[in-house]
């Protein structure tokens, strides 16, 4: 009941933060192709940040999967990192804008730096309270795509400003690591799942 | 569980698109009635745009009740269809604002198109996980519909640039032709129903 | 599960519709009092549509308590209904920033009746599926505020014209009248619930 | 069921309002660090609002965990709650876009006063519909918090007229004495899963 209500919530919340994003993309006045021109930085930015939004509703859904109940710590930590993510228009917005201008880089790379450190939190909050023998725990096992992320964040932002464009490779090639599938969890709750049959 | 939060993430996706392209129709200054006739042309594109997001909306809903367990595959094309939707509000915005003009309706019916393509990604993603004798894959069939829509969008956009009017009567024909329940679908659930009783 | 997602789209539409509209109280750039009295029309008119929408919600909430299963007409007569309540937020608008003038005020009405006339045909189409003798159209009975509403308001639209005061005032009547809560539904259900146990 | 229905239509307002508030950070058009300095207060009084409504939405939660029924009164107590918390984002961006002013923030601890009655006016409601001797009861108590919240508010509105400071840093102490978690429900509700086990 609880955890479903948590889910919920994260679930409208996430959903509205990937669609006031396209907000940004304005509608431009003249029916010209060449109008749209202006609005490719803020389109592909707009690209990165649904496909991060994307990463961040896959593994809130797989960690919330494996969570068997839900506390106030909890509520907490997931709200934390849900205001972290409701930045993400502003700074996608800012960074389109600017066509990927120095200092609207790095803030992008702060914001993600964030979100990261937030879900880092929720995560260890949920497994101290489930145990440290729990699903989760297990699954999430070293976590070295939870832990490289932030790595890489904190190293794009000073990059930011001497060259932007490798700063935002670094967004990209980030996201890239989470598309493919944790396996990991994945496969722990088939198998669990498996052996309760 | 997992294809609950699924669908509850889609159809609040689904349902903050719909909601946020009527803000398109700005409340305009005058309190004249003539003040609604510039209005006209960004109205039937909302209504157009509304009744495909209904049929998308309608479409997922009977696509993923013959869904048995949902996959990290199923979870991205899911959210690469939610991706092409999201860009609705800007196509439709885009494409009333300049009162049915050749470009803006040619990008009108390139969404559509990648729309279409994605939808067909999803379902080819769910019959493949669920096995080629699933209840999804005899219910789809030949899926005459879902062939001839992307053929139609795709013959559509050249048509845009030489009478634009034409294109727009092909997108409202294809609609048209979505609003016939797919019958085969909902037949063969209820008769699964009836045999499991 | 069908009804489920039904009612969790339905109530995402509205959740949002309602939430929408107070985007048009504009945030003043003055910070003096006087600067919200040109908000106080608006601010009427989003109290008003505030009222109806939660009692569209309400009733809503009602009549698909006491529905069984969902037809495919009954996904598309509820998507008719949705497409009517998601112009409140433009009608709203338009007669709140326009201080109640006649045309904006007869097309608030035009809404309300479009709306109306939604959910009629919704409450047809579902008492048509569920049968005659099923529990929604025996509780909905003789339904007097559904058919009187809709005239309230086709009186009111011509009056807006003349006198627009006296038209929102049959506008907030009705708004009154559906406040007092619809009884019968909520007897008959504890009744049959009490039967059941 | 039906309270089923009643969270998830208040989370989803909720969900709206947490996000939307958001947009009153509105994109600078320079690249330059410089051009978010003007955005803090209207970042600082989003954080604010961020945790206000996480509040709600926590304490929300809890109480409806602990509702068996839900009765009309209850479902129109919930809307009036909901009607002033969506109120937060025309409150917030206007203290925040005027600097903390003392006008808008006394406008802004006015709907937070409004808020926390119509908060007050729900828990009522529930207790009397669920009965004194109800989960619900037993758990608020005295529920010093709920008192105390309204007079604070109730005094740092005038206090905004003289030092519009310390009734901001009232607004967050507030906001502080509510982050500690109300363990009595938590508590209460943990007890009664334990004696049913």
């Amino acid at each position: 009941m609880t955890k479903g209500r948590l889910e919920a919530f994260s679930d409208g919340v996430l959903a509205i933060i990937i669609t006031i994003m396209v907000l940004e993309l304005k509608v431009p006045h003249s029916a010209e192709l060449a109008a749209l021109k202006p609005l490719l930085p803020v389109f592909l930015s707009y690209v990165l940040s649904f496909v991060y939004l994307g990463i961040y509703w896959n593994n809130h859904h797989h960690m919330f999967h494996a969570t068997k109940h839900v506390t106030g710590g909890i509520l907490w930590a997931n709200l934390h990192l849900l205001f972290w993510l409701s930045l993400f228009p502003f700074a996608t917005g800012w960074m389109g804008e600017n066509h990927f201008a120095r200092t609207p880089t790095a803030a992008y790379g702060f914001v993600l730096l964030m979100a990261a450190i937030a879900y880092y939190i929720l995560q260890r909050t949920i497994i101290t309270s489930q145990g440290r023998d729990s699903l989760l725990a297990t699954a999430v096992g070293s976590d070295w795509k939870g832990k490289l992320s932030p790595v890489l964040y904190f190293a794009a932002i000073p990059l930011s400003f001497v060259t932007p464009v490798l700063a935002t490779a670094s967004y990209a090639l980030v996201a890239l690591m989470w598309l493919i599938p944790d396996s990991r969890i994945e496969r722990l709750l088939i198998e669990t799942k498996q052996g309760a049959q």
